[in-house]
Formats: C-alpha cells, structure tokens, sequence
C-alpha cells in the first residue's frame, strides 16, 4: 500500500510518501514540503499549493491520500488558512478517485508514538526510526506527513480497501457515464 | 464590469452575477446555488462544488471573483466547510488569472444596506431593489452572493482595475513563461 500523507498548511505543506503494509517494515518513498510565500495573494498561494500537490501525485501514484484533520479549535489566526489547504490537497486527490483519509493529529502522534499528546521532537523521532532514516526529516511538517502516512498504514486495513473498492466504483462510473 | 459573487458553503454555495459600474444602475446576469449532499465524502463534496465553480466561470466570463471572507470566530462546526468550500472558489478563479476579492460580511452589508449589522431579510430587499427583481432571489445563500458582486463593483473602482492589471500581466508571463 502506498500513502501520501498531507501535513496542510499555505506556507509550509509537508508531503510524504510512505509504502507498505500493517505489521511489517515501512519503505520512505520520498518526502518534502511545497511553499507558497507568505506575501502572495490568497488565491495565487492555493493554486501553487495544487501544482504542488499534483506534481506528488504524477510522480508517486499514491493509492490514498491521507490528511491532517483540521480542527477550528488551534490557533485562530492560521487555521483558515491550514482549512483551506487541506481542501486543495484533498481536492486534488478526489478529482483522481484517490481515496482521502482524515486523521486527526492525535491519532497520528497516538498511532507512531502510543501516545496522543506526543510533542514533535517525538513524532521525528519515532518516524525516523520506523522509516530507517538517519536523521529526522526536517521540517517539522514534513516528519508530519510520513507520521499521517504511517499512521493510515496502521489504522484499519480493512476500511482501506472498502474505501478504494467504492472509489475505483465511482471513477469507472464516471468514464462509462 | 461582470463580477461573480460567490457565498461559500459545502451544502449550499451561493454564486450569483452583476454587471455594472458604481453611480449606475446594475443588472443581475445570473444566481444559483450549487449544493452538494451532506453524507458525501468531503473530498467528492469539493470536486462537485469546483465543477460548479468552473461551470459558472465558463458561462459568464466574469472579469472579478468576490468571495466572502471566512472568520473563525463564526459558528464553529460550519467555518471549516466554508474556508474550505471558499479555496475552492478561489482556486477556481486564480487559476483562470481571475482577480480575486475578498470582503467581510459587514463590508457587503453596509454596502447594499448602509448597516454592516443588517439581517438578511434586509440584504435580500435591498437586493431586490437594486437590481430590479421581482422577489428578493432564494435562498439566502443566492441573494447573499448578489450582494457580494454589488458590493465589490460599488467598493474601490481603482483598485479593482489595478488587480486586474497585475493579474493580466500574470496571466500573459504564464503563457510566455
């Protein structure tokens, strides 16, 4: 199985891509970040956050997209904005029939660390040793988003395959309508 | 000027056209809603809300997006989907080299009313009013996303040619790029 996990945000959105199955040893496929700059129009950030987004999709042909889950409670200033390029991410892969996945940030720090109120030195740390990395990726976004992948490898293979059965349904319906 | 008001939401997205220039009178081009069903995935909630994005764009060429201004202060279960269902809209338009506004719901009721704290029935008369109708337009999503369009070729002429410029030179740097 191979997972792209979606860390949102408009000035960093970390991206990773991580492969394998529940119970055996996780393979990095690649990581990264796209950023938009902090001084560009709203509208014009959104568009290069979908490029990017494309470009990971074209490159590593994820079967699911997992994101971060927002919630309206964090920081008022940035979540708009973390809303806004989740909906771009998860845009990007439901235009493809690729099943997204929602976690929520503790469900990812619970899922690679056992613990939901892990803090992100702990996160890099675990994702570094379940990917065989040498160093934790950096930035911290982008340690995130292999956490959010691992952590949909992790949680409920069976509603995995559900999910992409009803997907790959809908995509053929749409190519015969 | 043509200008798509758009009043962003996941069960209802209001979209509705003006034309016009500020000091004469307006006239409606077009209002709708586009919906989508509450128990659809999230990810197929936003592609059907940009293909009724595009469809509207393809229609009626506007040459400004409005789009209302989310704030988290709003009713908390409802504010993701709207900054959500707005980055959408907003993809939409910038992607197309479309300049894109953003104004407050208090911006765009003390422009149609005089009050930025006017209620809807309010806005939906004056609405009415200003561009001739025989009934102010339904639901409120709809006569919102009029008000939107009203409000922004009523507010700042210069800087709405200015945008446009600057988007233009955009677009024309893309096409050469």
């Amino acid at each position: 199985m191979r997972v792209l996990g979606v860390d949102p945000g408009l000035t960093r959105c970390g991206v990773g891509v991580v492969e394998g199955v529940a119970g055996r040893p996780l393979t990095m496929v690649g990581v990264g970040v796209v950023r938009t700059p902090a001084d560009a129009e709203l509208g014009h950030r959104l568009v290069a956050i979908e490029q990017g987004i494309e470009a990971w999709l074209d490159e590593h042909r994820p079967e699911f997209v997992a994101v971060e889950r927002v919630f309206s409670q964090h920081n008022v200033r940035t979540v708009m904005g973390t809303a806004q390029a989740s909906a771009v991410a998860m845009l990007c892969a439901s235009r493809r029939g690729i099943p997204v996945a929602l976690h929520t940030p503790s469900e990812v720090k619970a899922a690679v660390t056992g613990s939901g109120r892990a803090d992100k030195a702990q996160v890099g740390a675990m994702v570094t040793r379940l990917l065989r990395l040498d160093a934790p990726p950096k930035p911290a976004d982008a340690a995130d988003a292999l956490a959010l992948a691992i952590c949909h490898i992790w949680r409920a293979p069976a509603q995995n395959r559900l999910q992409q059965a009803v997907a790959a349904h809908r995509t053929l319906k749409g190519r015969t309508a």
